[in-house]
């Protein structure tokens, strides 16, 4: 039988924990998928699944940098994948560059020539990208004494070693030992820097190469579970790790504003990964319609409350 | 100058309260708006302003009728405008029926052989509107002593004062005199069963009694607030009652999932409404994309958290 | 066996119905969708169907009036139910007025000052509005000579048949006997108008009567057909107008932007309304997920052209 | 002056060009903005621009392989950026191979059973893919013989050229000495047999490489323009590849269902585009919002109607 669907209540003390729990009791439209995703987490978590975490969007212009950071050294993921976007905009904080708070609807020709950068609402001064280039260029430099033909997770551990810093993620994938893909760094501003450096210097970003170590992970994963914020390359990235392996994502989750029926991967419910392969038949599988700069840190907070109980 | 993005930094027993001020800290993308909409909630509390709310959606099946009903009991609202669907919904729970959870991939026609009416992942069993229908048509008798023709407000005003259920959303409005519109009753169940009613019985609702009562509230509203939830009907009404009135809502806070490129209101951006006079020209305005039984709960608990200090 | 998805062909020349055609012999995504459509379309057109058609958005603002009355004038529908608002904007253009094209990022405030009421891109000068309280008071104590107690279709269909205008939607539909209803017509600026002329004047406008109406049309449609355009009021009127009936649509096309997730009527699906005895469990149903002004010249084009052969 | 809304007016014979035309009277919402993306594509063409494409989203599973190649053999693009599996489905059918129509709605664990791959309502037999293996492995050691490492521009266009298929569009492309970049070629099935492939033969895909192609051919544009349709790596790639020029867009056509507002670039305005200074402050920019299944054939035919007068 059916259970009722409990409305949410609510108090001017409550906990994020105790709200997805309310969450779970009503158990409907995205409120009820916010608690299952806490709880299908919770289950990976306890049963020590390998968690692969797709990271889509501009999160760290958006402010989750330290709850990406808090996701690694807690042990809640295993494997990142993630735009060169996002760790150019990491990096650039750990050189002491910042990202500002702004207007989305503005006159963008008055910001370029104010030299600001714009992501939604989010700004980014022109100088945060010269220092980028500043303390990048030498840091490819010694990493390449390293090695000259790299996965891009490896250039990016390589980069986080010698970054010393707790609060970055790289840093923090680093010390932590979580390999962070971007199998599309070409297309960033990181890629760019690269390309900037292998003009006079040897240096080949192979993404073969990351196929390779990322086909050994998945092969490894004996309980493969994916976390998935927005689409594009570090959704489809995850997803097909499975291809070449044995396994199958047995758990998934999925927070996204797109939708399947234009056709994309991005948009794509989970179910269809089942027919891929790429998730089991009997995954326990969610999807979250929302923002992500809300919802993940919903539900990460909920899901550390109940592992802390 | 600008304020940096500050990163939010979460903990398992982190109250919703203080999650959304380390929001508010970021500032950026859906998390800032979401602790914007608070802050202007807050001021519109503190400034006395009078809250209109527009609540389009099926918020009741969706699990926010005790979210309404605080919101009603704590003053945090003077004039609700709503679908009849919410109003039937709201009746069923106090005539004893239930909303149910289901699942959104569904055999339908097996669903209407089960007697099963699905909103979304939410069920209603046949039964409970056979119960509404048992109930609510001696109770249109009795309201029907009181008058004959009468505004869908007056209609749902007479029903609360029947009804004794504090949990009741119609209920608690009108325990505690906060006017409930419903423009578009004839559009729902309700409607449906209030046609029944005056198929052998004087019934007339006259929806220029409606405007009537609207345009009077309006008027006496020195300071306007809107808070809407959705499109539709109740967004449209709530902005559309300045009009007729020397006066403009001075806040505005939108939670909705809907675009405004197709032009419809129900996407239409805020500050549109300054266009029309609606929205006063210097209003306090946050618009917030998401679904609102994850949105609205987090915004009434940011508030009651603020209010309480 | 399923059929190859055949590759969209074009050419300079080509017709919008050969290009729907070979969406159809593609038959994937929207574009098969739409192909789909017109398919069902034609197919209630065949077999004589009662076409109802909800018509939500601002269509006449959007440049759509003339696709809506080559619809009406050619016999493609028998019942409208459209929002107050399209109404209105029909009306104005009747009495000489326009609508403009203007820009959807602008300074809200300023237009504000210049008079200029702003739907997204398109303008409408305040004197439009103007110019039809100055038309339409007088005609409603015309009207009001008919009938003082009225269901919007009435007082619509009065109208009309004052409008002598060919060219409106109003106009159109009371010529060809079609009847337009607005159940939510206290929402909108006709509504704001006719509780202005109740102020001094006799004037109800009883949503029940529209309920009556409905379902005698409802009753009497032995084969009924649904056309959807965006969602609210048009739609579930629509929607509902079987649910006291024996009948359920057996037909029905839907175009929308909105999603069904977030649990509101005007995203549901339409298989979503099998389980209430809306549509019937065998219907042929289709949804275009797109924005009317495309989609719904593209669908009434594709029509014609197969309807013509 | 505003100009006025002239309503679409439509007939069963109309040409595509000939309704989008009147779309441009009307010249509201998106059926106004796909005209002017029609009138900027003729603006490019005729003032010699050189036309940067990026295809995002599954477009040749959607059935618009024929469209993309018509685009490129008559001269209306010059480089082309998109995702490794649309070059996968393009091979799969220059291969032999084809996309089936099938259902979105479907038991995919059942798809999986019976060998078939599901993209929404696309279905791809594993087949095909088998197919691809067995075709592309030795194509892969014939192209090796040229070069062992290469861009993933360079690799296509060997495989292009080997294809011989003017129905393809790799195989157009290099006829026709288009570029096409996947910077994210491992992030597909192409990218997985490239890597099986490297695991016994000597085989590097270099992602700076692709950077560097795309910097010259940049660097060379005079008149810049840019085509978008979805988001994704295709999107940034083209945009981003003026960072290091003195050029910038001086036109940009947006095709995409995402929003701005959660911040990912997918779903971001072109104007934002403007403060990277990717795009000129005074380029003629429009973003219609629909599926490219649907709006691509339109802008294509609408285009070639006019070139052709």
């Amino acid at each position: 039988m059916s259970k009722k669907v409990e409305h949410v209540k609510i108090g001017p003390k409550m906990r994020v924990s105790e709200l997805i729990d309310r969450m779970g009791k009503s158990g409907v439209f995205s409120a009820g998928r916010l608690a299952e995703a806490v709880g299908i987490y919770q289950e990976m978590i306890e049963n020590d699944a390998t968690i692969f975490m797709g990271v889509g969007g501009a999160l760290v212009p958006g402010g989750l940098r330290q709850v990406l950071v808090k996701v690694i050294s807690d042990g809640l993921v295993d494997v990142i994948v993630t735009t060169g976007a996002n760790v150019t905009h990491d990096l650039i904080e750990s050189f002491g560059g910042s990202h500002l708070r702004g207007e989305p609807m503005v006159d963008d020709a008055k910001l370029r020539r104010q030299g600001i950068s714009r992501i939604y609402d989010a700004y980014v001064p022109q100088k945060a990208f010269e220092l980028f280039e500043d303390r990048i260029q030498p840091m490819l430099e010694d990493v390449t004494k390293v090695d000259q033909c790299m996965s891009s997770a490896k250039l990016l551990r390589e980069i986080g070693l010698r970054l010393k810093d707790r609060k970055s993620i790289i840093g923090a994938a680093a010390m932590h030992e979580v390999p962070v893909f971007t199998p599309a760094i070409a297309d960033s501003i990181l890629g760019l820097q690269a390309w900037l450096y292998s003009q006079d210097h040897e240096l080949i970003i192979d993404g073969l190469l990351d196929v390779r170590e990322m086909v050994e992970l998945a092969g490894k994963a004996e309980k493969p579970g994916a976390v998935i914020l927005g689409g594009g390359v570090p959704k489809n990235f995850v997803l097909q790790s499975m291809l070449l392996t044995p396994h199958a994502f047995e758990y998934a989750i999925q927070i996204t504003m797109d939708r399947p029926e234009p056709g994309g991967l991005s948009g794509a419910t989970l179910e269809e990964a089942k027919s891929w392969g790429k998730v089991s038949p009997d995954a326990r599988l969610v999807t979250v319609i929302g923002d992500a700069t809300v919802i993940f840190p919903l539900l990460i907070t909920g899901l550390l409350g109940r592992l802390r109980k």
